[in-house]
């Protein structure tokens, strides 16, 4: 996950902070715990997945690497409180979750690139599983306009601003070369889009109203690595 | 990038905290620098590929949401001063990084999946710009075995421990299924591969001293939402 680097309107600098419970609801999350919860959301969803119907704080802190009494208060701060020996519920708490984060129900995404990358977004579950469906596929090469990509038809670029409009797209996803993608960014932004995910190395510029996330696997790997030789 | 949700030797549950300064260069460096650190790397990899030599503290933070002064600290603690209206040499800060985080040099790689995903990363310069080469490709279908992917041909699973004694090879990439990926883990395991970064959605169980790092672009976008929506 990659919480840090996401930019967000309240984003003050640094990582998020530990920072305790949950506060009162009716307030917005502060960075930390709307991280420590989207986190929360992933193990639950990976088990959810594989057919687990209930999870522990234990089995939880052990997938997150938060460690379970904040797990506990996190959870208990919205009422949901383990069984001893049973666990959480899996699918109550995903719901909860999804509920707080306010990011329950459907949200459309505009994929850019139907090369390798991009059909293994379209075709898999990864997005789905957390209700973002890509609704349409855009790329550069005519040849590819028609073509069947996962759920969606290529579509032509010109074609961007009428379809963000009508399908209500709030997130552009670029499976494009770095060369590609500043272009592609700024046509997202002139078609209203809120949220670009990144998988190019392109530093992209856009305006403050709209975040960037870039994705970094070769970072998180170094990360990784780090703690692995020292 | 995803720190928090990287297991590590020293983790202890959390998110890794804006702790201030880098400490003694020949002590491990906490979570939190580590993470600081594996972030102006990435926004310098991406400054470098984009042709830039030069690139500001303001520049670094905007793209890092670290806020400025905390980056001149880090920076300043390793020896590192940017030139007032100039800045810091992109080059040199990505070599002293990557010296730091004692990830300089080449790792090596074992891919499984010769499919979309995996051709998509075999493909790609996001992994060799940080050090981290595809030396070979495994998948199961026997139909797929000598194909040629990125610079790999694909091998079969049987010669894994072979190739990663030969190829020194550190780190396992799953681009495979779900319903595949705990199977080829403990393969991984088996022969002595101690970091896996896993693109299925499977909640791998591996040995303490094994390290998982799962790929989790959905909840990203959930936590990006979620401050776009609130």
């Amino acid at each position: 996950m990659s919480f840090g680097d996401v930019a967000t309107k309240a984003d003050g600098g640094g990582l998020p902070p530990n920072d305790g419970g949950l506060g009162p609801l009716s307030d917005r999350l502060s960075l930390g715990v709307a991280a420590r919860l989207s986190r929360y959301l992933q193990v639950l969803t990976q088990a959810r997945k594989m057919g687990k119907e209930t999870i522990s704080s234990q089995e939880l802190s052990e997938y997150t690497h938060v460690n379970s009494t904040q797990i506990r208060r996190d959870l208990s701060g919205f009422g949901k409180f383990g069984k001893r020996g049973v666990g959480y519920n899996v699918d109550s708490l995903v719901s909860q979750i999804r509920k707080i984060l306010r990011t329950s129900g459907q949200h459309n995404i505009a994929l850019f690139g139907a090369g390798h990358l991009g059909r293994a977004i379209a075709g898999s579950d990864i997005f789905a599983d957390h209700g973002f469906r890509v609704v349409a596929v855009f790329d550069q090469d005519p040849a590819k306009i028609g073509d069947q990509v996962g759920p969606a038809k290529v579509l032509h670029v010109d074609d961007l601003k009428l379809v963000v409009d009508e399908e209500d797209i709030v997130v552009g996803v670029l499976a494009v070369p770095t060369a590609a993608a500043q272009e592609l960014a700024d046509k997202l932004v002139d078609a209203g889009v809120k949220i670009i995910f990144n998988y190019s190395e392109a530093l992209l510029q856009v305006p403050p109203e709209v975040t960037v996330h870039t994705s970094s696997p070769a970072v998180d790997l170094l990360y990784a690595l780090y703690f692995y030789l020292t």
